[in-house]
C-alpha cells in the first residue's frame, strides 16, 4: 500500500545564516517495504546545530548533505509495516533518516541508524533530547572530555539549549561547586534558575562577558562547556583557572563565521589549558551507562526535560533557523503527527 | 673581597619586538656573601623566548621583570666563595639569577633556583640546553603532553631552535614514523637533515605552509609540537588527523602579536583535536627520568647538542633578539668567561 510522505530537501547551500530559500518541501510516494525492510512513520524529528556544518560542501566527520536530497538527522517514529523479524508493527524506533514524514529502510541497520526504543519509562521524544544525543553530548563532554570533578566551577554557554540545559543539570548532580550558565534573554535566564543554575549570565544584557563571568566566578572556572565560540570562548579563556579543561562541543556562533579571541595562544600556554574537541558518536560505548543514569535522574525528578515544539514537517526549516536566532528553549523538536 | 659584576637590566618594556634600547648594562659591586650565602661567578647564561613574556607587565605564570632590575633566567656558574656547607668553592651550579656576571645568594635555595650540577658526564653549558630546561621542555611536551606513540607522524615548528631540535631527536628515538621539522633558511634546513629529520620545511621559502605540510605528511599529522603560532598553527590544524594532539609550548610568533587561524574552532571540534598548553616547571617530577635518559642518549651519540654562542654579558640583549630574528641555530647561549 503506497504511502505519501513529505520531506524537506536542501535546495542550495547557505552562505552564512541559512534562510528558508535554502530548503524545499517535496512529496514522495513510498512503495511497500521490500524484503528485510520496514516502513516507519516518523512522529517527531530533531533539528540540531551540527546540521549547519553538513550544509557546507566540505569533508568533515560526517559527509555533507547533498543538494536536492532530504536532510538527514534524528527522528523517532512507529513501525507501520515490517518485513524484518526483529521489528514489529507498533515498535517505536529512533533513526537518522531525518526530515521526512515516513521512510522505508532495512530493519537490520545498527547503532544510531535504527534503534528500537524502550518507551516503557520515557516518552519517545525524550530520546531526541535529554535521553538522546543532546543529553549524551552533555554527559560525554562533562564527564569524559572535561573530566568533571567534585568542587569544580563550571561555565556552560548556550545553557538553555538542548545540550546546555542537560549539561547544567548533570554538572550539579556530579558535584560541581558552582554552575554558571549563559543564555540570551530574560525568559531563558529564568528557566536556568529554575533548573538549579547558580549564576546566570544574560549575554544579551552584558557588554563585557569576561567581567560578567569573573563576577560570577571570582576565583575563575575549572571547566568550560563550549557551545558557541566567539566572545564566550574569549571570556572563558580570560576567566580560566590554571589547568582548566574546555570541552569543545558545537560552536554555533562560529558555524556562521566569527573571530578568534585575542591572545588565546598565550592563555592556553600560560594557564596550561586543555581544549579538546569531541563528537559524541566517538563515545557510543558510554550509551548504556548514560541511559541508565539518565533514566534514573528523570524518574527521580532530578533532571528536567524542556522542549520547544513546532508542528508539521513544513515547519522544520523555520524550527532549524530558531536555533540560530536563539528562539528555542531546551530541545527544539518538530512534531509530525 | 668585593667583586665587580656587570648585569643587564630592563630599562623599558618593549611594545612589540624588543630593541637594544629596552636594556641597559650596569656594574654593581658585590659584597662578600653573608652567613649561609654563596658567591657564584656565572660562566654561561641563557636567553630564552619565554623571557619576552616576562617583559610585559601582566600577571602570568611567572611574575613580570621589573624595570631597573637585572633580568632573570637560567645560568651556570662556579662557586667562588661559600658560607653554606652544602656547596664548596669550585662546585658548578645552575641558577635562575640570570643576566649577570656574578651574584650572592642563599646556598640552600632549592629546585631550579640553585642546583648543584654533576658535570662529570656533561659539559656545564649543556644544562642550559639539551640537558636543561629546553631539552626537558621537548621531552615533557612530546611524551607527557602529546603522549607520543610509536608510529606517530610528528610536526615540529621552530625545529632548529633549542627546544625544537631536541624534540626532533626525541621523537625519532621514541619511534615516530616520520618527523617533519620547519625552520627558516637553508642553513637551518641542512642542520635539520643532519639530525635525522625526515621532512624539512623551509617556511621562508614556502608561500603555503598547509600545502607544504600536507605534501610532507600526505596522511596528516598525529602530533604537533607548537613553538610559534600563526601560520604554522594554522597549517598544523589543517593537516591534523582526527584525534591529533597539539603540545602548546612557547609561541614566539604570537609573543609579538599575530592573528589566529580561520575556522580553528571547527577544526578542533570536527577533528576532535586536543590542544594542551604546558609549562615545563609543572613537570619537574620527571627531571631525574629525563636527565637519566638524556645523559644516555648524549653518551651514546644519539642526541646532538647544537649551540649558538655569543660572548660577554654586554652581548646578551643582542643574543636575545636573535631568537626573534631567527639567527640562532640550536640553543642560544652567552658565554661569560
Amino acid at each position: 500500500m503506497a504511502l505519501e510522505s513529505r520531506e524537506v530537501r536542501l535546495r542550495s547551500r547557505p552562505e552564512a545564516l541559512p534562510t528558508a530559500d535554502n530548503f524545499s518541501l517535496e512529496t514522495v510516494t513510498l512503495a511497500d517495504p521490500g524484503p528485510g525492510e520496514v516502513q516507519v512513520r516518523n512522529t517527531w524529528m530533531s533539528v540540531d546545530p551540527y546540521m549547519r556544518g553538513r550544509m557546507r560542501d566540505v569533508a568533515s566527520y560526517v559527509p555533507p548533505f547533498q543538494i536536492g536530497k532530504a536532510l538527514e538527522g534524528g527522528a523517532v517514529g512507529t513501525v507501520v509495516q515490517s518485513n524484518y523479524e526483529g521489528l514489529q508493527v507498533g515498535d517505536v524506533v529512533m533513526s537518522m533518516f531525518g526530515w521526512r514524514e515516513a521512510f522505508n529502510a532495512p530493519g537490520n541497520l545498527s547503532g544510531m541508524a535504527m534503534m528500537k526504543l524502550d518507551v516503557s519509562q520515557l516518552a519517545p521524544e525524550l530520546f531526541l533530547g535529554v535521553a538522546g544525543i543532546p543529553g549524551m553530548t552533555a554527559y560525554v563532554g562533562l564527564l569524559e572530555v572535561a573530566r568533571l570533578k567534585e568542587g569544580d566551577v563550571v561555565f556552560i554557554s548556550a545553557a538553555a539549549g538542548a545540550v546546555g540545559s542537560v549539561a547544567c543539570q548533570i554538572a550539579k548532580l556530579k558535584g560541581a561547586a558552582a554552575v554558571i550558565g549563559s543564555a540570551g534573554g530574560k525568559e531563558k535566564c529564568e528557566y536556568l534558575r529554575s533548573i538549579g543554575v547558580d549564576h546566570v549570565i544574560d549575554y544579551k544584557a552584558e557588554t563585557d562577558l569576561t567581567a560578567a563571568l569573573k563576577q560570577a566566578a571570582p576565583k575563575g572556572i575549572d571547566v568550560y562547556f563550549e557551545n558557541v565560540g566567539g566572545a564566550h570562548l574569549e571570556a572563558a579563556l580570560n576567566a580560566a583557572r590554571p589547568f582548566a579543561r574546555f570541552a569543545m562541543c558545537g560552536m554555533i556562533a562560529n558555524y556562521n563565521g566569527g573571530g578568534a579571541p585575542v591572545n588565546y595562544l598565550e592563555m592556553i600556554v600560560g594557564k596550561r589549558l586543555r581544549l579538546e574537541g569531541f563528537i559524541v558518536s566517538d563515545s557510543m560505548r558510554l550509551l548504556p551507562q548514560f541511559l541508565g543514569e539518565m533514566a534514573g535522574w528523570i524518574a527521580g525528578g532530578k533532571v528536567t526535560s524542556t522542549q520547544t515544539v513546532d508542528h508539521g514537517i513544513e515547519s522544520a526549516p523555520a524550527a532549524f533557523l530558531k536555533l540560530f536566532s536563539g528562539e528555542n528553549l531546551g530541545k527544539m523538536l518538530v512534531k509530525l503527527t
